[in-house]
């Protein structure tokens, strides 16, 4: 069956998150209803990244089969026109048969947003954590870099109420810039693979250790024990930026 | 009375625009509400710009009075407490009562932005106009330039369903803009002062000459007729981002 590869777009905040849930709207049911109804045909939609309710993205990647090849422009322009506003496919091709978008990942970007000045920007409440408190970037930087490279992350991994924990907790942070804009502080996170609301409670770790809350991040790491780390920022701060392929 | 002056900035989505209206939520009555709340007496708002529906602001300017001096650190902290999300009254301080948000102006900052990719960034949704077509940069900038300077607006003015037509129509561009940042076109446009729906109605013209519409910027101009030029753009577009005073 021919392969397709797509990539989405979406504002987050009023979905349940990508994966089909028992309640609430998803990404993914969404983009699948929409794809069966243009092509006539159930269609399963896997994408490379199960993002949580509230989580944005700007690159997430998936793939599906259909019985016959569809004309793409034009699929693609009748998903755009049937969509709601906040999904977007950016990006629609055939690809290999042996392509899947979870597995031939080799790695993610995540950028996550915190708005610090006293009152938010209104332009950012979806789409950035309010802060309004002294941070230590260079505390944050410091404790940051600790993180980077290869460790098993399992104190910086929550266990997902539904599928099984990943047999494998080692991951390579390859990147975690912390980024200032004017009143907004941008974490940009790239790795080989996450572990389930591994940037948020990375990000909310960094932001006690910025506010001056003692944090041995060494400890916590060998500790495995996820009680250890800090809680996770908030959803809607995160967005999945990009997915890297070979 | 004591005179106090804040800036503020919304998102205007969801409002009937700036100023009180029978029908629909103004900025100003949000917050005309939220001041006589705390302040437990009735605060008359008056505002530098009165934005359209729909229309955005960073930097709104506004200026009320009150019968006795409160504690301005405390008042804006209440007020981003109590008001919607889409409104942040962004600074607040005591100004003589020479002072005026519309007559001590001397000149505004708007943005306008255009979202050019075929398929719209769900993030600027409420924020650009989706104009997936292609355009003539070089003969939107050639046209702008004529724009720019002091001239008759009248033939860019809608006439406003309430309130007087402006009695002198002349206004300075002092500058107008029009910068590409990937799919984005960012109008930015600054004068001394704007007509009812100007920065729209320019931009409207603009987006016609971009997309190869035989148009005389001076014929238009001269005309002194508001059909002589394009139609206005979508208010989500547009963005007041800053008001100049002396």
């Amino acid at each position: 069956m021919p392969k397709y590869r797509m990539v989405v777009a979406y504002d987050g905040t009023h979905y349940a998150g990508w994966q089909v849930q028992p309640h609430g709207v998803s990404i993914q049911a969404t983009l699948e209803a929409r794809l069966a109804q243009i092509l006539r045909q159930p269609v399963a939609v896997t994408g490379a990244s199960r993002t949580d309710a509230g989580v944005h993205a700007r690159g997430q990647v998936a793939h599906f089969l259909v019985a016959k090849p569809p004309d793409l422009t034009r699929l693609l322009y009748s998903l755009n026109c049937l969509l709601p506003a906040d999904i977007r496919v950016l990006e629609l091709e055939a690809v290999p048969e042996e392509f899947h978008a979870r597995y031939s990942t080799l790695g993610k970007l995540y950028h996550y947003l915190l708005c610090t000045s006293q009152a938010q920007d209104p332009f950012a409440r979806f789409y950035a954590w309010h802060y309004p408190y002294p941070l230590n970037l260079a505390a944050m930087r410091e404790a940051a870099l600790l993180l980077t490279g290869t460790h098993d992350f399992t104190s910086f991994a929550n266990v997902p109420t539904e599928g099984a924990v990943a047999r494998n907790p080692v991951r390579t942070l390859s990147r975690l810039a912390i980024i200032q804009e004017g009143a907004q502080l941008r974490f940009e996170v790239e790795g080989n693979g996450f572990l389930h609301k591994m940037v948020r409670n990375i990000v909310g770790t960094l932001v006690e250790v910025g506010s001056g809350k003692p944090r041995d991040l060494q400890q916590i790491l060998q500790a495995r024990d996820r009680r250890c780390a800090g809680p996770a920022a908030p959803a809607r701060g995160l967005c999945l930026e990009r997915i890297f392929f070979s």
